[in-house]
């Protein structure tokens, strides 16, 4: 049991080393001796959890996936509308990339050559706006000539933008940012746009505590 | 002369084959070995042209800013406003990141931890960007309520987003991309966005084949 414990929480370093070292370096300019030394494990260690580059990296987007699974559920406040799920998913997963280096890290991953396929965390928060979205217009959220999809592939670059961007200057991640890109957008996706912003910003109220430091377990 | 030619045509080639491979790889899973097989040139010949990876990496960048300060410069049409150019803009730099691997290098180059400091690319078109709507609020152009600060993160953070994505799957750097961004910003940003419009298609259509085939000299 003891034994157990100490593997899982060798591997979960191993895993929090790999995201510093990825999310600075990139895989292609990352060695395992590098990270078994950060993470204060041995290398045969860490080649008893992960055999090969490519398995810690999908060690890392599957930790990475897990959380932001978590943060679009989250979002989804009972009673509350798609756009006021997207708005308050937009602000939490943004303060996720700039707390949590797993989370940054699966994200950089999404285009990384040396990945090994399988589909990207970016690919899937792009499925989910898309959703939210077209679960929008067919409720009658959506302003008249405004298209889904379009909203969708904006969103969907302006987070990406954001998440990239961020990486080399955390304002990019900011509270600000996401509310400044709201204030451009949402007037024009809805009528209703005062309803969606202040409902989300009750929602975030309410669990505020719990976004603002995604390392905490 | 002949020489001096020959030695152009060599440096060209490898700016261009080190794109590609950048493009695909990044710049730590890169050798200038496979670059200079690529570019069909003794690795001799590579290094008298470019010492180290890092020196190629800036070659490829200050040619891709070469191409990305024209494409600012053509947009701004004379007697055209701020808005028109920035638009324009955008349509032209997509094409070019679609169709010519060096800007397209340029631009991934950005936050490559390998390429060694100064101004990257990113960096420049958002000063671009931020310049041209801070000459939309003075000029008048921006509505009532519309932060240009805000409205200038926002299609920076788009258009990196187009890019980045765009690297996996090119329908993000389609004109039908661009045009549901711009469907979607411009009747926020502006009231005379029909206007706005009209004169960037205006633009587009006098000089289109031109920003078409980026490739073409």
């Amino acid at each position: 049991m003891v034994k157990q414990e100490r593997a899982a929480r060798t591997r979960k370093a191993l895993i929090r080393a790999g995201a510093e070292v990825v999310a600075r370096d990139g895989l292609a300019g990352t060695s395992l001796t590098t990270i078994s030394a950060r993470a204060g494990v041995s290398n045969g260690a860490l080649h008893f959890h992960f055999e090969t580059k490519k398995a810690l990296a999908q060690a890392i987007e599957a930790e990475a996936l897990t959380t932001v699974r978590q943060i679009v559920r989250d979002a989804a406040a009972p009673g509350g509308g798609p756009l006021e799920a997207l708005v308050a998913a937009t602000y939490r997963l943004m303060s996720a990339i700039a707390g949590d280096v797993v989370v940054r890290a699966g994200f950089e991953l999404s285009d990384d050559p040396g990945r090994g396929g399988g589909p990207s965390i970016r690919r899937e928060w792009q499925v989910w706006v898309e959703q939210a979205l077209w679960r929008a217009g067919q409720d009658g959220w959506l302003a008249e000539g405004v298209s889904a999809h379009d909203a969708a592939s904006a969103v969907v670059a302006a987070t990406v933008g954001f998440e990239v961007l961020g990486g080399q200057d955390k304002a990019w991640l900011s509270e600000a940012k996401v509310t400044g890109l709201w204030d451009l957008l949402l007037p024009r996706l809805t009528e209703r746009h005062a309803l969606v912003r202040a409902a989300a910003e009750a929602g975030e109220a309410a669990t505020g505590s719990a976004a603002a430091d995604p390392d905490t377990p």
